[in-house]
């Protein structure tokens, strides 16, 4: 599971798996132990390659190294927040700004590169977790998530809509409740991502078990 | 909801709740995670009163200020482990064990007293995860499960059996994998309490939501 | 100069006066730099008796020893944005909520006890770096604001909008740029607060020197 | 904004500018802070690339990293004070005293180097904060001073007299109120320094906004 | 004395000897201890080149400058705890446990490049303070101790059967009083190991001395 | 186990029992590792109430409390080295000089006190770690001892000579490699104390088991 | 020796004497070394009773538990230097400013009080590193000065004037090489202050030793 | 001024000279602080070159780079302790031992290879701060110490025989208060080697200034 702070969430530096607290304390470690709980017998190995800061750019950079070369079942991608957090908190910086098309293009070669070799890719959208639609930066986010989903429909992978997945709890839950700076989420909103991740994967939160 | 380390699991001093991080990394974290999560209507409001390295005594001296003055609605209890620990790890230091009567005893004087002002009470056992129940300390904590199971049934209250919800993890998962040793849990085995604890009081984890 | 973490700003403790930073790093300092750089010769001498977290409750209960033993020639308060942002950030926790008519009184009460003693008082409302007016938590801030300037219309007090001087910077500038949690300010924002407060008190920014 | 630790004051290594305090405490904040609140719609980008310690020797040792490779529009200079200092604080070790002509010729090539490639150049004087002329270090600063103002005269750059604007401060407040060792200014001081240079680039302090 | 973390135990790093503390808190201070104490004429030369984390392969890697090259009189070899608890606290990062045939080539190997060079080598099995015989672990552990005990029978070396050592303690102990995690031990179980060691080459601690 | 840093040695606060290194570092927990490794059928249960700095004073002030009152079956004291050590380090701080006098009459004092109370008294003498005997504080220091030996003998205790201890070792060791200061030793000067304390009550270093 | 920052100089607390580094780094240290070195047979104990940041009054109020319990033979006093520094870098806290009036008056009384139970009193002017006696601190503090050689006088105690010892270094090192804050000397100044001193007392440092 | 722990004494990392603490708080600063004071008209400069741990090999394997390369006017080396202390110490630890004819060698070397380009030398023997001639270690010291004589008077440099200006203070004082390894002197002792340096340099402690 790679991406950014979201995905890294404070997880063991280089290795992002073994002992407790490798995996950080978000959604990949929620993913994991209710995988490991209720599913022991699946021995699911899981990695968290998340990196704090990373936009689609960095993730294209360090690709064939902690993804590729690790030849993964499964790989799950959550990126582009930083993409367009980026041109709202540091306007000026403009090197540090992802615009949409650079996004679109970079994130569907890796996707492109890497499908052949994997079971399975889960593309997650990226997220604000900001009630308004007609927030700048909150459209903005939505409009990279529709990339995401036109690449996971047009190179059928599956797709974990995040956004969509904040929206009832945002209607009983202000969003400072959820995430200080409506990015990093605490873990009521790692789980509420967590379960978003399970259900599109079929191992249901809901299921038999 | 009150206990010992398991419980506490590096929460906020001296009040257990509030911002990210405050109800610490266990199962308390999980449960309240969940139900903010999937029931944000609810608006629950959970409170995490564990101290590492409590027995029942420590909670019976602290009880009035720590429980009953707060006027809950609901009261989880955890307790048990360090009371039987303690005559395995440090087997010489006598006055730090408590003994299987004055700890049903003291359990009961607790669920007694609380009772009648909450809408409920959830008695949780202890656990040893270490699958042999022929360990002497196992089988210690196999006793006082059972003494807590019986002041449930007695007093009506809501029961978990927590050792018994690691018997199907530990079928396939060596209990070093969850435990470093045999008693703090990685999120698998938190995982594995907040599942046995949100079943037992009906919200639950596999339901329609 | 009294408030909540917005004046404190890491303020030296016990005492928020003396060698440089003991103003802490916001408005005040900003606001004490400006006098003792441009009026030398007036010899002012700030105080600054901000501490983090405070609403008007906290002002109340600290405000003879705080302000009225200390006999200042002026009082400037801001305070409220803890009052509301508790209602949003921690709505379970209701008895860290301060309502509007309580705000009211209490706020009245402060700036009534003191006027007889002073040369001046100056009342700056509570903000929120929110351009969306309908936003719940901003449209609750406007109320208290608008309580701040009845207040100051009927004891005739000098008044400061503080949300009103951000308007202008939120044109053309994203929240996120000016304050990570849309409430403590970078030095962008403080230089906002401080410039409202100078020409509010007819030390302008503006002025002849 | 390049210089030495007047210029630096604690900023964010090895980038000076981005998120809050990245531009350090001093001067080069309080014009970014100046700029950003006041005229936002310009988007103004400022980076801090002061270094403590530095003499003109070490500006000319990374001036084409530090400045011509970043295409800057403007350059803002307040180099000097470390070049006399250490003939008085440190008068053995003389191969860090840097001497006027030496100091002279290396800043004029700064200049000519840098002068073709930018929209303006402000060269700020060195200063002591010592209010008797006779002095011998306060002496030997304003004969570095006098260099940098012929510079500027000759090259056609904006000059801000940075001692002459501690002139009317010193009327009234002692050195040691100003800063502890007479360089290193507190706010007071660093307000100053900023008026200074905001009047001399014209969006004046005393302006319409 | 080489090996893991048992024989590490905290030792000076990069070298194992020298002053007070330099050679960890464990066995290997006890037994140089015992030896300076009791034997002081033989100015003994004891080094620690225990490693935390280590397995065989780890061992194999630095043979040549950590032991070969020191061109010791003696050696002793404690390892293969980490090559089996790998496959039981790790179960999916297979890349880390070293099974039961490599182990013994690996194991094998070192001894026959090294008996040429000395007067005498020792081999110590690894240890599991784990009671009961039929738990997965302790059973693999006892497997890997019977490939040390054969490799030391067929090459001629002096031979300690650590997990024996410890059997007449568990009669009256419970593991958790010796090893937190049944790995690593506390002084007990270090005197343990010291004593079965002194014992083996014949320096006995129940000697004449 | 009562008396100054020798006995101290790192060990826990408030309480010297419990988990592995609350014991501290020194002969204490060498004396514990052996009788709980080689008599684990005893149950023995040691506690090290020693503190740094401490003379003879300081212990009879803390006697009943650290002493008495926990009504032990053997009581051992080692006191005396700071006693003598702060006339010839501190020679001009005469109020923490102990001289000999006051240390026979308040030792003895301890030991009336405590005898008929409990199964046995170890008295071990204090020591210097100087093989000179005319060394003027190596002389007070036998001094100390005699008298030691004189109150063990007159009281019937059993008696500890540490100095003779010693001597074996010195004749072959320099003090420095036995102690940086002469006063507090490495591991071979503890597990030199502990042969002695072990052979003196009979559970000889060099008995049957 | 009592006094301020000058005297304390880091000395432990709350004990200024005893090992190592127990007095500080400063004159009284320098003094004490000397004093040991030189004349050991005089086995002098040296008590360095400094406060950061004291003044004339804050001596009063500890005179009694810090000089007169201690029933010393000599006393010696340097105090002053916060007294007039306050009026000149915290001009607004007036508070804290001792003007020379109730500094005269406060001295005297200390002097007045200590003089029967001493063989002999050292009175020590304050100073200031700054050749400019036109300067308005310098001039200040030559008048502090003034009145500590008149009480000397009149009341027949030893008199240093530490402003006359560093005159001619004064005139070969400027300030800044004395003193980052023309207040704190280096070594050059505290020794500069520790010759003077010794040459007042009697044990010239250019005696026949 | 070159040596080890003795000379370096905490003083700054690489280069030991500069603003204050720079030389460390040992015989180098005492030295240099007197030189400054006492002789300001000279602007000596001082350099400390010690390094702890340092024997005359590594003297010899930085000599070219940190002594001749400096072209420095007088050289002063202070080596030998650890020569001779690791023979004590460490004693089987042989490669650390440089025994006397190494030793002789050596220090000859760096002498002829100095001699020519500077204008004095100043060799200073090793010492022990032990009073009894005939202890081992100080016995050696002694012999290492008529090697540097011999030198000294062989090359015609200046000798300073720090061992007998140890002498008299040790009639009175024991050698625990001087130094708590009888290696590492406080500042008495410290005091006691920079009188014996200015005496031999000829400007004298006890000049006429």
């Amino acid at each position: 599971m790679i991406g950014d702070s979201i995905t890294d969430c404070g997880r063991k530096k280089p290795e992002g798996e073994g002992r407790n607290d490798s995996l950080g304390t978000g959604y990949v470690s929620l993913v994991d132990g209710f995988l490991q709980a209720v599913y022991p017998e699946l021995h699911v190995r899981v990695m968290n390659k998340g990196l704090s800061g990373n936009n689609v750019r960095d993730l294209q950079a360090r690709w064939q190294e902690d993804v590729l070369d690790l030849k993964p079942d499964w790989v799950s991608v959550l990126i582009g927040i930083n993409d367009v957090w980026r041109q709202y908190d540091l306007p000026q910086i403009v090197e540090r700004h992802v615009l949409i098309e650079e996004y679109e293009a970079k994130l569907r070669d890796l996707v492109v590169r890497t499908k052949p070799g994997v079971k399975g890719l889960v593309l997650m959208t990226p997220f604000y977790i900001e009630p308004n639609p007609e927030d700048k930066m909150r459209a903005a986010m939505d409009r990279y998530g529709a990339v995401v989903k036109a690449i996971a429909e047009e190179q059928g992978t599956i797709f974990v809509d995040t956004q969509q997945a904040f929206e009832p709890v945002l209607e009983h839950i202000y969003p400072a409740a959820l995430a200080w700076d409506r990015v990093h989420p605490n873990t009521t909103g790692h789980m509420t991502l967590a379960r978003a991740f399970l259900n599109a994967i079929g191992f249901a939160w809901n299921g038999a078990k």
